[in-house]
């Protein structure tokens, strides 16, 4: 083996680079492997809720993070995806998709979580202008427009109730007979459809999305008002996550029931030596800020156990 | 009674107003009452450490977070102090030291910390130009230089301890006869002392604080090396904090010994419609960022407890 790290932050993204900034301030030998610079904020283009920030966009903000990282000596970073994380002698031992091996004394994981997609023909070019993934990132930009969340679980139920706070109307477009929110947010959707606020389009599928610069409609699998083609001004994907927790599962790291990683209020996992961060942990609201935050908590957190020797 | 608001934000620094820009997304009827804008990061000259921006200062980082807030129609501030907050039909009577009253269903204490002073000439002058409260905030500027720390309990060992990482060496100047932080960090603590990183000075006072457009030097009420006149390049004060969460346990709140007010993840205290965040809460590493993300988690978590009926 080569040099040990103090930590390898697995996962590129603003939670990823928030804690290697720290990192590189605790001046921690400090390797960010990462798959996907920048994360899953760079699918999204207009972010506003960036305290300090009116506007900017995804790549912008994640790269200005990027950026501040590695301007510290001790903090580097490798495009590679890592496939397998053991413990070792000295800590962990890390391996990548390229055959490479990096130890380490501790981990961060900052591997986020992936939007499901609905696969259809269209999504993938309309992604952050028309389609989106998360309400609370995008949703502000629909004020008085018309949406449609797709999906019919608690999650979506919450994302069309806060989708109602700026939209004129929600549609939810679900595939099943009917919503299955907990009680509490399924009577609050019902409230929001006498309110004519929500509508609910059950048995339905989105089977393409269509538009021109922008998203104008859907085609349904089914007639909605004598048409299968429904104009929209946004779709709203809300069919699960996927949290990116298979290699902390591996370790014996405790996860929640939907995947995500428990951690503490300072980014600890019940391993010792490993620390969590950002979309993968089961903090109720994911945002970029509390990923940001949590990111300096866990890096924090590996500094002080490192030197509690 | 005039209008309620949804939540009454307590304290105008980053935390708060991060809660507050979030309130205006949510679209709660939010007010921030501000004793002083900015809060305490306004007395940091240089900082490096807030993720995506290399270096900024304390005043231009708050009026940001400021002025994103108030982009909001729904957000507003006012500038006077809370003297008092008791419960009421709606929720909480926010009282100020102008006779103002003010309901809301929520509260969100963002009311910070203030660290205690040592109360002698020069230090108010030279604060941020070589004194400081803070040795993560502004430790990474003293690179290779010598620096003091003035206090002997636990929470100045960490910081002694923390500085070495940047400092050539730091002074810990102590009123008592021996240090008394926690033994393990008194531990570390005389490790560095025998690396020649740490040198302690015991039953000394720092009387005055001299420079000219920077701080020079300091003067003790002991000689030391056969000089009362100490040169350094600058003083780190953690003679403690007094967190300002005497309000909040007025109504019941609980706080840890130290008298920070106990949070959870979702920053929820013990009392329903009340939320801290920032400096005043049990964060085991503050730092603007956790503290804006502590203020985000508390508005949202205020919004899902107005909304949950």
């Amino acid at each position: 083996m080569s040099e040990l790290y103090d930590t390898i932050i697995i996962g590129g993204g603003v939670a990823g680079f928030s804690a290697a900034m720290y990192g590189g301030r605790l001046k921690l030998k400090t390797l960010v492997i990462s798959a996907v610079r920048g994360g899953t904020i760079i699918l999204t283009n207009e972010i506003a809720n960036w305290p300090g920030i009116k506007m900017t966009d995804g790549i912008t903000l994640a790269k200005q993070i990027e950026d501040h990282a590695l301007e510290y000596p001790d903090v580097s970073v490798i495009d590679e995806k890592v496939v397998d994380v053991e413990k070792s002698a000295s800590g962990f031992m890390v391996k990548t998709d390229e055959g490479k091996s990096f130890e380490s004394k501790t981990i961060i994981f900052a591997t986020g979580t992936e939007w499901k997609k609905l696969g259809v023909s269209g999504e993938k070019e309309y992604t952050g202008k028309g389609v989106h993934y998360c309400a609370l990132c995008d949703g502000y930009f629909y004020k008085n427009k018309e949406i449609a969340v797709v999906g019919g679980a608690d999650s979506a139920a919450k994302e069309a109730i806060l989708l109602t706070q700026w939209a004129k109307k929600v549609y939810m477009i679900y595939r099943g007979e009917k919503i299955r929110p907990e009680p509490v947010n399924l009577a609050r959707v019902e409230q929001k459809v006498k309110e004519g606020k929500i509508e609910i389009i059950p048995n339905t599928n989105i089977t393409e999305i269509k538009g021109e610069a922008k998203m104008t409609h859907v085609l349904l699998d089914k007639e909605y008002n004598g048409s299968k083609e429904f104009k929209i001004d946004g779709v709203f994907v809300e069919i699960g996550h996927i949290p990116q927790s298979q290699l902390a599962a591996k370790l014996g790291v405790n996860l929640d029931r939907k995947g995500d990683i428990v951690i503490s209020r300072a980014a600890e996992t019940n391993i010792p030596g490993i620390f969590a961060a950002g979309d993968v942990v089961n903090t109720k609201f994911k945002q970029a800020i509390t990923g940001s935050a949590e990111g300096v908590l866990a890096v924090y957190s590996a500094f002080e156990w490192i030197k509690k020797d």
